[in-house]
C-alpha cells in the first residue's frame, strides 16, 4: 500500500482570528492521517516491536499553503508515500476542498524505538511493515 | 532590524506521549516569535494600515527537527530576516537549548489586507514597516 | 432533538508527556460535539440569521476526569441538552471508552449575534432551531 | 505561598475564527501557571520524588467566562490555593485584563506518582512541598 485517501472535517477549534485554519493546524492533521495509514497496514504510532515502543518522530515536516480553509469544510485529503527508506517514510500530504487545492505537505518519519531511559534510537522498519509500505510510483 | 533572540518556555501541554515537544508546536512558536518581532518594530499581526487590517498568512512553513525538546526547557530562539520582499517576509529561526541544537524552522509571511466581505488580498508591506524590517546580511 | 451519540479517535497531538490525553483537549471534543448536534439539526456554528453570523460562545465550561484516555482509544461520546433556555443551552457530555467511563463535561452556550465591530451580542435562539432542540428528559 | 500573580499575552494561535481566546485555552492557560507556581515553590510538573517522577493531573477543571480577551492582550493572572488536601490541591484562578475581568477558572490537581507499567497512582504530596504549599485565608 502506497497511498491512503481519507477526508477531515475542519472543528471550530482548528480556526484563528483570521477566520481560517491556523497553519500550524495542518500539521497534526498530516499526523492523524499519517497514524491512519499506519493503521491501515495494521500498525499504529504505538506499535510494540520486540519488546520496545515504537515510534516515527518527524525529521522534517514542510507545508505549502495554496488556498485558506475554513470551520466546516470536509478535507479530501491524500498521503502518498514518496519515498520509503530503511529507517524512515518520507510522505506527501495534500488537503483539497472540493476543486480548490488548500494546501500541499511533507514529513519524514524516523521509524525510532522508545529508549528505557527515555528518548529514541532509529531503527530499522520492522520487517512486516516494511513489506506492507510500498513507494509511490515516481 | 533584521533579526530578534528571546526565549520561550516549553509547557506541558506543548508535549506528547513520547515525553518532547509535539513537532506542531514550533511552528506556533515560530509565529509568536514572529508577533514580537513585529511589536518591536511597532507593528503586529493586527495591525491596522489604510482602513483595513493587515495580516500575515503563512505561504510556506517549513522546520528541521534536530533534537527533541522537553517539558521545562527553556528555548533560545533567534528569528532572522533571510528575504524582505515587497510584500512577503521569509524569516529562518533556529530554537536551542544551551548548547543543543533543537530545531531549525523557516515561514514565507504575505502581507495581506483583510478584505470586507472575509478573504486576504496581498499588498505591499506598508512603508513605514517595509523601512524598519531589514534583511539580514547574507 | 435532544441527544447525540458519536465516536471520536484519540489523536496524538491530543496526548500530552503523561501518556495521556490532556485535560484541555476535551473541552475542544465537547466542542466539536456540541458543532456535529447543531448540523443534525440544520445549524451549525457559523450559521447566519436575519444578516447576522451566528455563534455560541461558552458562559461556562466544565469537566470531570474519571479515567484516563491513550492513544489509539476510540471515544464514545453522549451529548445531552441538560437544559434549554431562550438563550442558551446547557449540554451534558459524557466520554466512555468501551465499559470504562472516561469523563464527564458540561457547557453553557450562549446564542449570540456577531456585531459588526466586533464583539457578540446574545439573542434569543431562532425559533426554526429552538423547536428542533429539546430538552432531555429528567 | 499561597498566591501567585503573573501575566501571559495572547498568541495568535490562542484565537478562534470568532475573534477570541478559544475557550479551551483557558485551561493550558491555567496549567501554565501552575507551572509557574510550583516551580516558585522549588518543584515542577516533572519533580522526581523518591524514585518515582510525580505529575499533577487535573480530577476536576472548570471556567467561568466574564469577557472575551482578544489577540495581543496580556492577561492578569492571579493564581490562589484555595484548599490544600493531603493528595491535592484546589486553584482558583482569575484572568484580567486592564479593568476587565475575563475569567475565573478552578481546577483540581491531584499529586500522582507515575506507575512502571504506565498509569498514576495518587500520593500524599511529598512533605517538603506541602509545607511550602500554603491555603489561601478564606
Amino acid at each position: 500500500m502506497h497511498e491512503l485517501r481519507t477526508t477531515r472535517r475542519v472543528e471550530f477549534s482548528d480556526t484563528d482570528l483570521a477566520g481560517v485554519v491556523h497553519f500550524s493546524r495542518y500539521f497534526a492533521l498530516m499526523e492523524s492521517v499519517e497514524g491512519e495509514f499506519l493503521r491501515a497496514l495494521g500498525a499504529d504510532f504505538t506499535l510494540e516491536h520486540e519488546g520496545a515502543r515504537l515510534g516515527w518522530p518527524k525529521a522534517e515536516a514542510a507545508c505549502d499553503y495554496v488556498s485558506p480553509a475554513r470551520y466546516g469544510d470536509v478535507l479530501d485529503i491524500h498521503l502518498r508515500v514518496q519515498r520509503k527508506g530503511n529507517r524512515s517514510v518520507i510522505y506527501a500530504i495534500t488537503f483539497r476542498c472540493g476543486e480548490r487545492e488548500i494546501a500541499r505537505g511533507r514529513t519524514v518519519s524516523v521509524c525510532c524505538a522508545a529508549q528505557p531511559g527515555g528518548g529514541f534510537k532509529p531503527i530499522r522498519i520492522p520487517e512486516f511493515l516494511a513489506a506492507r509500505i510500498e513507494q509511490a510510483p515516481a
